[in-house]
C-alpha cells in the first residue's frame, strides 16, 4: 500500500464510477478519509451498507467541506448545479475534478463556480460497463485503462500532478489534452458507437417483417453485442449527446457518408471494395490488442474453450 | 455418447464452422467416419495434424463419395461450384446440407446441382466468432445456439429430421423457416450489425482530427467491441453482402432512417426522445439474456471482478 495521496477525498456521486473509485481508493490506501455523497437517500443508504466511505452525506456541500480533492461523478448535465452547490464549502487549495464523458461542456458548466484559490482539473477515465449504481462498481475498473485530463492552460501544475498521481494510484495511465480534442476523440471512439448501437437495437425492435422474439433468439450472429452497449444508462447517455452535440454530429456525418458508399458497393456488387475495407479494419483491432486495451479471446472469451486449439482426437 | 446419427459424414470445408463440427461430432459420436475436405493443401495438412477427421481429401468429390450426410462449410459465394463438384459422387439417399449465413442464394446456387434421389436440407447455425480456419473451431460453438433449417416444401421429411437430430446432437436448438424469412431475420440480427461495425472502424481509421493511435488507446469506451466484429473474415463477409443484397439494403434503409431521426434529436436538443429510445432498448437486452443467448456479466466478464458486489471495507 502506498502513502495516501490526499488526506480527505470527497466523492460527489457514488454510482458505477464513484463507487469504483471508492473501492480502489480504499484498496490502495490513496486517501485517509473518503466522504461519500449521493442525491437520493436510498443510494446513500446502499453506499453505507457496502461500506464504501468513512462518512456519508446527501448534501454535496457537506461532503466537499474540508476536502483536499473533490471528484464529481454525476451525469454531465448535472455538473454545473453540483459545482454551484459545493463552491461555498471548498477550502482554499482544494482540487476539484470530475469524471464526465464530455469535457468542453463540463468545463463551461463548472469553471465559473470554482472559487479563487481552488484548482480545477477536469478528468475522464475511459473505462466503464453498461451497469450503473453503487453495486456496479469494482476496484479494477480503471486498471490499465486511460484517464484523460483536460486542464486549462492556467491551471496550477502541482494540482495537475496530484490528480495524475491519484489516477496512477487507481491503476490508470494518464494523458493530457485539450477539452475540444478530447470531445472529438471520444465522439468517434465512444459516443457515435453508442449512438449506432442504440439505433440498431431501436430499428430491430420495430420491424414488421421480423418479430422481437426472433431478434432475441437469433441474436448470437452479432446483434447481441450491440444490445450490451445499448443497455447503458439512459440519463448518462442522453446528457452525453446533448453536451457533445457538435463533435457527435460531425463524426456522425462522416459515418453516414462512409455508410452510403458501402451501401452503393453492395447495390452494385462491388466485392473488391467490400473485401478491401473488411481487410483494412482488421489492422485496427490488432493495434488495440497490442495497445493492451482488449482481450484476444474470441467472442470475448464468452464461449467455453474458445480459441484453444483442442485436438479433437481425444 | 449417443448412437451415431449417420455412418459416413463428409465435411466440405474445414474452417471455423467445419472444424467445430468435426470436433463436436467426434466428441458426441455422431458419425462413424468423418471425411474431411479442404481446398488448399496446407489446410488439409493442418486438419490432419489436429486429427479432425478419419480421412482427408482436397477434391470435394472424394470426400463426398459414399457419404450419408455432406455438410458444405465454405463461403456462400462458393456454394454453387462446390455443389457442382460433389454432385457426381453423391450416393442415392444421401443428404446434402450447408452452414451458409445466407439461404436464398445458397438454395439458388446449390439446388440445381443436387441429383434426383439426393435430399437437400439447407441449414445455418447462428453461432460464430471472429476467427477463421481449422484452429479456430471448438466443440462447444453450437451449444445452446440456434440452427435454422430452410428446407423447400418438397424436401423429404425424414431427411429434415435426420439433419435436425444431427444439430441437436451438436448441442443446438433447431427451428425451420423459409429461406426468404431467414435472410430478412439475419439481415437485421447479423448482417447489418457487421456492416455498421466495419463501417465505423473504417471511418475511425480515416480521420484528420483524431490519430489511429488515439483511436486504439482510447477504444475502451465502446469502439473496441465494434472492432471485434469488424475483424471477421473478409471473404466470408464480402460473400454475405453480395448474396443477401436485397434484405441487407432494405434493413440498412430502415437503420439509416432511424439514425437520421436520432441525429435530428441531437441537433435540436430533444433529450426526451433520446431518453425514451435509450430506455426502450434495454428491454431487448433483458429478453436476450432471458432467452439464454447472452451472459449477464458486465463487459462480457472481460474485467476481473466485474459486477460482483465486493464490499470495499476489507
Ligand atoms: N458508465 C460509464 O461507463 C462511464 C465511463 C466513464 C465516465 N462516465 C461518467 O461518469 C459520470 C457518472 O456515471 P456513472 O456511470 O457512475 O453513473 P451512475 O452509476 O448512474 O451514478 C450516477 C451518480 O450521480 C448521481 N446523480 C444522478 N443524477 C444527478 C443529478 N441530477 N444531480 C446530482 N446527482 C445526480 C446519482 O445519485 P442518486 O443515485 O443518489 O440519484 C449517482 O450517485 C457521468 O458523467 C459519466 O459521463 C461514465
Ligand atoms: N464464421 C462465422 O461466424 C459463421 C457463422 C455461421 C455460419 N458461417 C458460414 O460458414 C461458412 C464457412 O465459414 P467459416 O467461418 O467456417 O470460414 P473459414 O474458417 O474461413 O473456412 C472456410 C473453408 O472454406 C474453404 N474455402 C474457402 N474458399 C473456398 C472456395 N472458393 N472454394 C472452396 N472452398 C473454399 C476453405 O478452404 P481452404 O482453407 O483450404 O482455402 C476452408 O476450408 C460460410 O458460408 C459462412 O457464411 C460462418
Amino acid at each position: 500500500m502506498a502513502d495516501p495521496i490526499v488526506d480527505r477525498l470527497a466523492l460527489i456521486g457514488i454510482g458505477l464510477i464513484g463507487s469504483s473509485l471508492a473501492r480502489v481508493v480504499r484498496q490502495q490506501g490513496l486517501a485517509r478519509h473518503i466522504a461519500v455523497q449521493s442525491r437520493r437517500p436510498e443510494t446513500v443508504a446502499r453506499a453505507r451498507e457496502l461500506g464504501l466511505g468513512d462518512s456519508y452525506a446527501s448534501d454535496p456541500a457537506d461532503a466537499a467541506r474540508g476536502a483536499d480533492l473533490v471528484i464529481v461523478s454525476v451525469p454531465v448535465g448535472a455538473s454545473g448545479t453540483v459545482a454551484e452547490a459545493i463552491a461555498p464549502a471548498l477550502k482554499p487549495g482544494a482540487i476539484v475534478s470530475d469524471v464526465g464523458s464530455v469535457k468542453t461542456s463540463v468545463v463551461r458548466q463548472m469553471a465559473p463556480h470554482i472559487p479563487d484559490g481552488v484548482h480545477f482539473v477536469p478528468a475522464h477515465p475511459v473505462a466503464g460497463t453498461e451497469h450503473s449504481g453503487p453495486d456496479a462498481g469494482f476496484a479494477e475498473l480503471f486498471r490499465n485503462r486511460w484517464t484523460l485530463l483536460t486542464p486549462l492552460p492556467e491551471t496550477d501544475q502541482a494540482a495537475v500532478e496530484t490528480v495524475t498521481r491519484f489516477w496512477v494510484g487507481c491503476g490508470a495511465n494518464v494523458e493530457t489534452m485539450s477539452p475540444e480534442h478530447h470531445d472529438m476523440v471520444l465522439a468517434i471512439t465512444s459516443h457515435v458507437p453508442h449512438l449506432i448501437a442504440y439505433n440498431i437495437v431501436g430499428t430491430a425492435a420495430h420491424l414488421e417483417q421480423v418479430t422481437q422474439s426472433e431478434v432475441m433468439k437469433f441474436s448470437a450472429g452479432g446483434f447481441r453485442d450491440f444490445t450490451r452497449i445499448a443497455a447503458s444508462d439512459p440519463t448518462m447517455w442522453r446528457d452525453v449527446f446533448l453536451h457533445n452535440r457538435d463533435a457527435v454530429l460531425e463524426m456522425l456525418a462522416r459515418f453516414s457518408e462512409d455508410l452510403t458508399a458501402l451501401q452503393r458497393a453492395i447495390r452494385w456488387g462491388d466485392g473488391d471494395m467490400l473485401f478491401d475495407l473488411f481487410t483494412r479494419t482488421r489492422a485496427i483491432r490488432r493495434g488495440i490488442i497490442e495497445a493492451g486495451q482488449e482481450t484476444e479471446a474470441p467472442d470475448f472469451g464468452r464461449t467455453p474453450g474458445a480459441g484453444k486449439p483442442d485436438p479433437a482426437a481425444r
